[in-house]
């Protein structure tokens, strides 16, 4: 089957550049000497998961507790559920503890430790927990500057019922840079408070086996990561017009797009509608911390077209200079690079993975929490 | 079940809100006597879409072709695709209209026509099409203004193969209202743009049966209907932030939620961590036009709480005030409003039906195209 031959709008993966996008974190974190447990939230699919992940390093990172149900059953061994643990999951969590050999969890504040703790206590299991650091980007985490924090560490490390593995952070600010330059800023803070944060902890005599960095446009830019055990960036499998963006990544290395059909030609408006709209590409912004017009994508091989407005399935493409609607005619195809892949990935039941314009095979990913 | 029960996030009906609004629209519709076929593209089930529509009334609008082939098969037999129709989607179309009672397609493109009408003499079949008018929103459509656009009709009417339904319009230029008062001039508008082009066809010695008109906030406040002939209104059943902010609804009518748990305090930063991020809220920014802050849903009964920022599967709440953080113990659950609940709805696996804070039912939504 050929792309022509697909239904629009579909979720189209350019093999040939997710298997680079896949060797190349792979050959950085070798270089650095820090295991990957690459981030699967971004495709959530058995394939690519089974793509970034080898018998000596298994693990993987998700974002809800449905991902760790499916990643279970797809026959993975070791994984970190990084969100923040709360009570009213730590049955489930129980469940995935009991059956995996390694299911890590992570909070960061105290009633959770004492939830964590007496559930443990309750029904005599044991959970392995990570204690959640901001480095800056101000979402979630103790503040590593604070007695608090190492005091919950210890607490941590103490308690009955909980294996503490050690401490994780994630420079989602990472996102708010314009350049490389500030990139690598960002990926020597969530670097260095972190590493030093564990210094801090086995200078109190906390061992902290564990110290685990995230972000993909940081694990793109890091120089290094000393005194770092593990990288858990997730984005690059498909990298998106964001990355493409703020330098994170080259815009030949997105391996994500959306195909859609130019559905109606408007002149008198110079607008174009294709069938690719909120429900295809998320309402993302995409970096628009950049400044310039808010676009929901771009059209490949065509920067003069610009996505400038979507509905639940209708996408309108403008321009600033008059459209040439003959290079578009109506029902033709466009491929368009997501704002966010991870998003736009996630409104789709099936994607369609290319090699030489051919489909050559059909992924489905999971969904729900 | 009681909701606490649920895991989070998770997508909430409230049920006697939900038939409290589908008789109201039922009612308007009886009351200025035109058909009401509702757009179920805001929930895509079989069991709202059945409370909707009655055997009077069976017709339904749907958004793409995956949902028509769903209420096919749930039994609905007078189906509207409400997006104009590509020559690529023409196989599915036909396989629709042979294995429906009725099942009407639009376009507003003389290429679209041609290629339409060609497919219908290849394969012997007769398509039911309406021409789509741009009554004002610039979307799509044709503008009803030009001598081209009764052409068209014109053509449609004659073409063989060919059932020349009527005209269909979408106010979704209502989205941009301020108030109920701007909301009536649009939906004056919608009306009258789409009723003096019917006349014209008709002075033209085309008959137009059908004068479709949509949007809920028209639907809401037109003050009558007349030369119009049927209303397609989806967003309705649930309303949404969007909705009651710009005057559409009274906010006691949203009947839509999403349950999420708190799983954080940090007050250096005055914020509290949801686990409702943007696949269980989606990133539209609701009516941002009438100003004031971004954010990304409203918490019930707590409006000084302003979710102000949200990434795949984490939320953020803040407030212009010190938060009252013993109010929302971590652990504890709130309920979100969201700013659009069709986006919202779309992303979720399975609805929860609530009715005195118990779960009555769970409904199954279709996805995909």
């Amino acid at each position: 089957m050929k792309i022509e031959d697909l239904k629009t709008p579909a979720f189209l993966i350019d093999r040939p550049r997710l298997k680079a996008n896949i060797e190349m974190m792979k050959a950085r974190a070798q270089k650095h000497a820090v295991s990957l447990r690459p981030h699967v939230k971004t495709h959530k699919t058995a394939q690519i998961a089974g793509m970034q992940t080898s018998s000596e390093a298994p693990g993987i990172t998700v974002s809800t507790l449905a991902e760790a149900r499916f990643y279970q059953k797809s026959g993975f061994k070791d994984i970190t559920y990084a969100f923040p643990i709360t009570a009213n999951k730590l049955q489930e969590a129980a469940e995935l503890t009991a059956g995996l050999p390694d299911f890590n969890i992570l909070l960061d504040q105290p009633q959770t430790l004492s939830a964590v703790a007496a559930y443990a206590r309750e029904h005599g299991i044991r959970f392995n927990v990570f204690l959640k650091v901001d480095c800056g980007y101000h979402r979630a985490g103790i503040d590593p500057s604070k007695p608090a924090s190492v005091e919950l560490a210890r607490q941590l490390a103490a308690a009955d019922g909980i294996e503490f593995k050690g401490i994780l952070t994630h420079a989602g600010h990472s996102y708010h840079c314009s350049n490389p330059a500030e990139i690598v800023k960002v990926a020597e803070q969530e670097r260095d408070v972190t590493a030093q944060f564990a210094v801090r902890l086995q200078e109190n005599a906390i061992a902290c086996d564990t110290v685990s960095v995230g972000s993909t446009p940081s694990a793109m830019h890091a120089p290094d990561w000393r005194g770092v055990t593990e990288i858990r960036p997730g984005n690059y499998v498909f990298f998106d017009k964001f990355q493409a963006d703020i330098g994170s990544c080259r815009p030949q290395q997105v391996a994500a797009t959306v195909l859609t059909t130019v559905a109606a030609h408007y002149p008198a408006h110079n607008q174009m509608l294709i069938d690719a709209g909120a429900l295809a590409l998320s309402k993302d912004l995409g970096a628009d911390h950049l400044g310039g017009d808010i676009v929901f994508g771009a059209v490949v091989n065509q920067p003069d077209l610009k996505i400038s407005s979507i509905s639940q399935e209708h996408g309108l493409i403008t321009a600033d200079d008059p459209i040439a609607f003959d290079k578009f005619p109506v029902g033709s195809l466009l491929q368009i690079i997501p704002n966010h892949s991870c998003l736009t990935a996630a409104l789709f039941p099936l994607y369609h993975v290319v090699e030489d314009g051919r489909i050559v095979d059909e992924w489905t990913p999971m969904r729900g929490w």
